[in-house]
């Protein structure tokens, strides 16, 4: 059984508008919800992919009650400790007009301490019996920095894998969880300075973590750096779509390639191809059986040898490290 | 006791934003929830007043749980009826930078038959009680036109207020409510024609119902039409501020004036120091009483001398006509 932590699970709401007035009345034609949070994203890929999922983390208000609600038919094991605070919205506004959408995120509950304390009783009593465990997502307030960093060392033994930002990736990578996946952005900003090649991103995956990492680049795949060996995974070519969850189900990729006993080449092939899936599904978020099989074949893979690292100081010329970091999935 | 129908209740979200990105993320710095539609409004202004009011209507899913949280402590009397359906949301969007709002309408809850059904016997049961009843806001999908006719049949000899527009107005105000409170636009869009003076306004009144009918003019106060007599009930100046609600005051004002047996100069007068009270207070839809005292002194009432009523063709005359829909809350 592989567990997943979310503390600050959201309800996705989107409004559809055909073309929307920003000092007047709009009538959506269509409202979507469904809930999400990194953590619920990557949980319900999980499941897609078959595997033995439970949920832990944080939920309260009416949003957590419609959360919980629409969780209850997905096949994955709830486990979820209730707060007082009300579970955030984040609200897009399609516009169809003009083919942009807006993104309202509220700021969600703050936490008591009883609350993470009942939570964190939950984990450990789970945790043992876990093959492996995924912390995804941002901190809720009231939860300090380390919460991951503390949850992971709960873990013991059993895997961990870490998709977070900021200050709880830095803590928490510190602890040497088994895999932690930032993108480039999260990862130039826990490494304190530009990536502008892939030596640079290499070397700032090794300082992040004495486990593995694997840096999502958006378009350009994945770099997966474990000890003093490296892989780069890219797609076959581009994927139109739209990224959303791309991340998140690149992280279950990841999850359920470690859990299966798949090599590093293997683990990469099967997150890139649920990733570029999940881009071209018609449902943000979802990915589609048949798109998986066909970007799967199309993944070049390849080693790094990184006794000649100093001779190629520029392997992805393709790669706009500017910043990828819109292309994670929303949290 | 009064009685306040609410057939299709809102929870109305605000998002304050300091200057929304249309094309990206942002972060609301405050969010307020409130529980909203026409009848709720009025019930909440009736309650302040220290009436006795029980609210029956139709509510569901988590906006209508959260809905009914938020009432559990207003001192309102709760008689709804459950149904299967999500209860809408309305989301306002207030860009601080841009002094604009948008507003999303959810398009709310389709309603069965047996629901309809349900929240009926409840209705006849309740309304033999009452001293009054208030039939408010539009009628949600799946209930037809002719809901609040059926219900001001059933309520007997109870006095009933109707405020709602189009065709509900048109089959309601037909069976003769004790008093229908449209707005100009509602009365020109039943009248079917434009109203260009006050006549003409008067005239479409007394076509409407065979009751009392009040038509609010913004800011420009009441007109009433009660048989063969009319008043005209004017702020003493202009109210600056926000006129979300104001109608919502007006009809509990002219509810509450009828069950303490005011007369119409009385009921009247009240009425317009509640509305011109909800526009200058800083909370949207609330009154501060020392606003009413303050406006209540202020109200011209002139009674109309019908017999000259040819004599004088436009005696509004800075009334602007062409409509005041907006003014009069959204529902």
């Amino acid at each position: 059984m592989i567990l997943v932590v979310s503390l600050n699970p959201a309800l996705d709401v989107t409004y559809e508008v055909s073309s929307v007035h920003w000092a007047g009345v709009n009538r959506p034609h269509t409202v979507h919800v469904r809930p999400g949070g990194k953590g619920v994203n990557v949980a319900r890929t999980l499941r897609a992919l078959g595997a033995d999922v439970t949920l832990v983390g944080l939920v309260g208000g009416s949003a957590g009650d419609e959360l919980l609600d629409r969780l209850a038919g997905s096949g994955i094991t709830l486990s979820l400790t209730w707060i007082g605070g009300q579970t955030r919205r984040t609200l897009t506004v399609v516009d169809g007009g003009r083919e942009q959408a807006a993104l309202f995120n509220e700021p969600g509950p703050a936490i008591e301490a009883g609350e993470f304390g009942e939570f964190f009783f939950r984990y450990e009593k789970t945790v043992a019996r876990c093959s492996a465990v995924v912390l995804a997502g941002s901190l809720p307030r009231g939860v300090g920095d380390a919460a991951y960093a503390e949850l992971i060392e709960a873990a013991g033994p059993v895997p961990t894998i870490l998709d977070t930002s900021g200050a709880a990736l830095a803590l928490g990578a510190a602890t040497g969880p088994t895999l932690v996946k930032p993108n480039l952005a999260e990862l130039a900003g826990a490494a304190g300075r530009d990536l502008p090649d892939e030596v640079a991103v290499e070397r700032a995956a090794r300082e992040l973590s004495r486990g593995a990492t694997v840096v999502s680049l958006g378009a350009d795949g994945l770099l997966a750096v474990d000890g003093d060996q490296s892989w780069l995974a890219r797609p076959g070519g581009p994927v139109p779509g739209n990224p959303t969850g791309a991340g998140d189900a690149v992280v279950a990729g990841l999850a359920d390639g470690l859990v299966r006993g798949l090599d590093w080449p293997g683990r990469l092939r099967h997150a890139v191809a649920l990733g570029s899936a999940t881009v071209s599904s018609p449902v943000a978020g979802e990915y589609a059986a048949d798109a998986y099989d066909h970007h799967f074949a199309n993944i070049a893979i390849r080693k790094n040898d990184n006794e000649k690292i100093g001779d190629r100081n520029n392997r992805f010329r393709n790669v706009d490290f500017r910043g990828t970091a819109g292309s994670d999935g929303a949290d």
